[in-house]
Parts: C-alpha cells; sequence; structure tokens
C-alpha cells in the first residue's frame, strides 16, 4: 500500500481511474463505500492502486470532505537549536500563524545525518505524510532541490539559492540593512569593524559575511577580522574574547546573530569595556530580547516569522494549483539602538 | 474510509479480522497485495474495514516494514509563543531529540479556540495522522482527558493535573526549589517579597505561585503583592512598574519566568535601581540566557527540555505495548547566581 519508490511521481485519482480502465467518480465512489460501484469494479480499482502505489488513505482525505493537509519541515541540525537558535522557534511559530487558520498541520522531524535526511523527505512525501515542503537552511552545494524534483514533491525554498532555482523561493535580502549598518559605523569614526560569523557552511552566515565585507569595501574600509561563533551565544562570547585578543583591536563588532552578540556583551562586561563606548555592537535577528539588552542593541531585523508564514502561504497555494511567484524577497531592516552609538 | 466518529474505540486489524471472519493474518496478506487470499476475501475484508472505519493506511504503515509514526501536540495558544515564550521551543527540543533517534515524526497544530482544539485532537487521532499524543498546557477544569479517553486516543499528560489522571503524567515538580529561593531571599533579610505570576488560567503559573505562597508563610514571611506578568517580556515590564508604583515598595520580586524578570531588569534598571542591591530578582525557567543577564539571573530550573524528552519516550513506549509508570516526577532546580543577593 506504500509507495516507497523513488524517482516516480506520485500516482493521483487519474493515474488510477485510467490503469483501472474507470472514470475518476467510479474510483470516488468505491473509496466512499462502494455504492454504485459493482464488485469486480472495486476489486479493479484497489488492484490498481496497490499496482501504482496509491494510498487510499491519501484519497480519502481528499475525498471525505474537508482534508487535513499537512506541511513537511525536515531539520538537518541538532534539536537544541530549537532552544537556543533564534530562527526556527520565528520561522516555525510564522508558519503556524498561516497553518491555524488553514485545514493544515505541520510535520516536523530532525534527522542527524545525509542519509537520514534523504530518507525522511522521501518517506514523508512517498507515504503521503505530507503534500508538500519548506525547504530550509540551505547549504554549500545543497543536494535538496534536486531529490525533491525526483520525488515530484511540491516545495518552497526559504533563504537565497545558490543561482536558480526550480522551485519558488522566499528570500531575506538583507544587503541594504547590513549596509546601512555599516555606514552608521563608519560615519561614527569606525574604521576597524569586525565580524563574529555563524556557521560556515550555512548559506546564510556567508551572505551576511559578504555583504559586510562589500559594505566596508563600499565605504572604504577594509573589512575587518573575523572569528567564528557558531550562532551560539558560547561561541559569540569565544569569538569576542579572541577578537579582544587580537594585537590591533577593533572598535565595533558586527555579530552575524543577536545572540552571538549578547555573548559579546557578557564578555565585555567583564573585561570592563563599555558598550558603544569602548566597543560599539550590533546584531542580526532583532529577537525579542534585542530592545531589552542594556544597552538596547542595535540590529539588523531579519522577518523569520514573516519568512515562515509567506513560504506557509506560498506552499497552501501552490498545493491548491495556484500559480506561484518564483522568488519573492522580504528585505532586512536596520534597528538603531544604543549599542553602536 | 475515515472512522470520523466521536465517543469509540478506534479499531483494530483484530476486530477486521473478526468482523470479517477471517484470521489476522489472512487481513495482512490482502493488505500486503492479495496473495493467497481468495478475491472474496478479500473483499469481505475491505467491506468490514470500511464498516469499522478502519484505515488500511494505518496498517498499512504497521504492516509495510518499519512504520514511521506520529506524535501529536496541539497548542491552543498564540502560534508567536514559539517566539516568546521559553517553554515551548524547548519541550519541542527535547520531544525531538527523542525522535529524531526513533522512526517518528511529530505532528503540530496551533489551534485559536476550544472548539477547533476538540475537532483536531478528533481529526488527527481518527484520520490516523497521530497514534498518540503529548497533552500540556493543562488548564484549570482542562476537558481534554476525559476527551481523549473517549477518542480512545493513547496519551501522556505533562504537567500535573489537579486529581487523578486516567493518563501517565510527567510533572515537573518545583515546590523544593522555590521553597529554597524563598529561604535564600528570607536569610538575606528580605521580608517582602513580591510575585509576578504568568497567566492566570494555566495551572503551571497558579502552582508556582501556590509554592511561592505556602514557601513564604512556612518561613513566617507574608506572601507580598503579587501582579500579572502573562508569561512575556513586556507582561513582566509593566508588572514591574507597578510593583514600583506601590505605597511598601517590596525589596524583592520572584518572576513566574525568567523573561518575565528580564522584562523587570530593564525597568529596574530605567528606574536607576540595582540588582540585588536595591532589588533583587528571581526568575523561574532558567533559559539559555539566564547566565547571560547583567548580573546573572538567579532562577529556578525548570527541565523544559527533560519533560520533552521523558514525554516522547514513554508515549513510544506505550505505544509499542509497554506498561508505563503512572507518574513520573522531574524536580526543579535552584540556580543561585548573583540578581538575588
Amino acid at each position: 500500500m506504500t509507495a516507497g519508490r523513488t524517482g516516480r511521481k506520485r500516482p493521483t485519482i487519474s493515474d488510477v481511474a485510467k490503469r483501472a480502465g474507470v472514470t475518476k467518480g467510479a474510483v470516488s465512489r468505491a473509496l466512499n463505500n462502494g455504492t454504485g460501484v459493482s464488485s469486480g469494479t472495486r476489486e479493479r480499482i484497489r488492484q490498481a492502486a496497490v499496482e501504482l502505489g496509491w494510498s487510499p488513505s491519501y484519497a480519502a482525505r481528499a475525498l471525505n470532505g474537508k482534508p487535513l493537509g499537512t506541511i513537511g519541515l525536515v531539520v538537518r541540525r541538532p534539536p537544541e537549536i530549537l532552544d537556543f537558535d533564534a530562527f526556527f522557534a520565528s520561522f516555525l511559530s510564522g508558519i503556524e500563524s498561516v497553518l491555524s487558520g488553514e485545514e493544515h498541520a505541520t510535520v516536523i522531524r530532525f534527522v542527524p545525518d545525509a542519509h537520514t535526511e534523504a530518507a525522511t523527505y522521501e518517506r514523508l512525501f512517498n507515504d503521503r505524510f505530507v503534500d508538500g515542503f519548506l525547504v530550509t537552511d540551505l547549504r554549500v552545494d545543497d543536494e535538496r532541490p534536486a531529490m525533491l524534483r525526483r520525488l515530484g514533491a511540491p516545495a518552497v525554498v526559504v533563504g537565497a539559492p545558490e543561482g536558480s532555482s526550480d522551485f519558488p523561493t522566499i528570500t531575506n535580502d538583507s544587503e541594504d540593512a547590513i549596509r546601512g549598518l555599516v555606514r552608521h559605523l563608519v560615519a561614527g569614526g569606525h574604521r576597524r569593524i569586525a565580524h563574529v560569523q555563524g556557521d560556515p557552511g550555512m548559506l546564510h552566515a556567508l551572505q551576511r559575511r559578504w555583504h559586510w565585507e562589500k559594505a566596508a569595501r563600499d565605504a572604504g574600509v577594509d573589512p575587518g577580522p573575523v572569528e567564528y561563533g557558531s550562532y551560539t551565544i558560547e561561541g559569540g562570547a569565544q569569538a569576542t574574547e579572541r577578537i579582544l585578543a587580537l594585537p590591533e583591536r577593533p572598535t565595533a563588532i558586527f555579530y552575524g546573530s543577536d545572540l552571538m552578540a549578547i555573548g559579546g556583551y557578557s564578555v565585555l562586561g567583564d573585561a570592563g569595556l563599555s558598550i558603544p563606548g569602548d566597543m560599539a555592537v550590533a546584531g542580526f535577528d532583532d529577537i525579542a530580547l534585542a530592545s531589552f539588552t542594556s544597552p538596547p542593541l542595535t540590529t539588523v531585523r531579519s522577518k523569520h516569522r514573516a519568512l515562515g508564514s509567506a513560504g506557509a502561504r506560498l506552499l497552501l497555494d501552490m498545493l491548491k494549483g495556484q500559480e506561484a511567484p518564483a522568488s519573492t524577497t522580504l528585505g532586512g531592516e536596520l534597528q538603531i539602538r544604543e549599542s553602536a552609538g
């Protein structure tokens, strides 16, 4: 009863009707208690469904009144990031804000490695657990778009892919906001601006770094030192310690996430350095807490929740058979508070 | 093909076999491509399945090699809490840490009201989207345990229910840790300790308040004023403003969550009050950030992630037919840092 075969399109009720040599209406009637369909026809339909790997349950959902649909989210990161990373909880919150008003639920699975990741996408789709996917956390040389094409799975890619994408994309473009931040720092007299980068394997971490580098060069300033902070509070704290130990200490630090910046606050405070007087600090994300740190954190607002809600909305539209725009871009927003002068 | 009827137990493969007058083996064979079963028998089995509202897809999952199981989480709160509340993201992280190693995914749905909540539990279970539920955020007079009994759904209740429970429960008992906190404050000379309570409709908010009241009385101190902070940073800030405006200002505040305490930090800082010198502050949760606030926050560690992982583990055991302990209790832990003297 399970399809479980890779590389094949998910069969539809039309495929079953065609193979059984009956109308789609007959397939529906056969599913809906069998009235008006002979026993022989029912058996042919059942046989066709089995041969095609077509799941009656999926059809039953679609045939018995309003279906409850599902959107899948497969995350290849330690489940702890839900606790520590600013993106996922917000992103999920945005998805749920759309689905709670629709007849849809979210199916989530965290996976430890590439093998389980691929198997999970395949299984969730082929076993009809999931109608389509939101694909996030794009990696350098990400193999998922090609795999989802082979499965024939509807998907929306969240984040800027490298090159072009076969799937509709929702992108958070923070280039202008990061440029605005660097200009603000340079206007404040800063000539040596460090960057604390998140996970180097993640495209979004690279993109923030590229935007900062380009903005610095365009403002006539050499991009300062880069340290890695792995997107965690602790990582941000350790990166800050390394920056403070440099022979030529920068006067400003742009952290690739607010949490890393908060780790930085703690180390700067322990070192007796005032913010922004001794060190200007800026973050990225604009988490709820950013306005409540002392001093309030200047940061680039990334619309995590809007990415989730726009992604879910777009995927629902696709599942309903509507045309989806190839790409949608949300802009970042510079939030100037007190930490960067 | 959908059961969709309330108040009935989910039919099993045995029920189908009994009704069709065949063995369970025959039902399995009929599902597995029909070999070794006559066409008449197959039809009788199909008919029995339809009459009982038994879903072949559910059985197919169980019969075709390793099943991919699902655990359901229905949350009747605004999806924004994923962003703002310390509990949910951590709890989910704990669930996922168990499921990622098992062949299980999580199905999540946020619902806006009681009606949708009940319909969602029913539908997720009767349509075989979900094998069992983790029930959290227990309310005063919660109607869900009775409803899940009627559905015949396996469930684990997370949080202390009022009275006894038909379902296994996982409880976070913070009474001792809160008592330790109050003693610590009283030993430090505090006689007027305020409390900022979360949502008054939530049992966990009430329980934290009761523990604080009892601990204060037992320490020979009148429980100080109570303000409500709705478990948000902003709510904690506003509650702190109201406390500061009181004619008899307390010298210590115990917040029902770390986020509310962080809202308090901001208001106390703006009022020029030092922590803990002018006002001792304690929180509840021990979120990752609590050690990075300035000063680091004294708080009661609530094992959100452990609640999620223990709940998921217990529910998986139940689904595998193992006996579950009626109740499991995790203790809170007092984390003394600097904010409460």
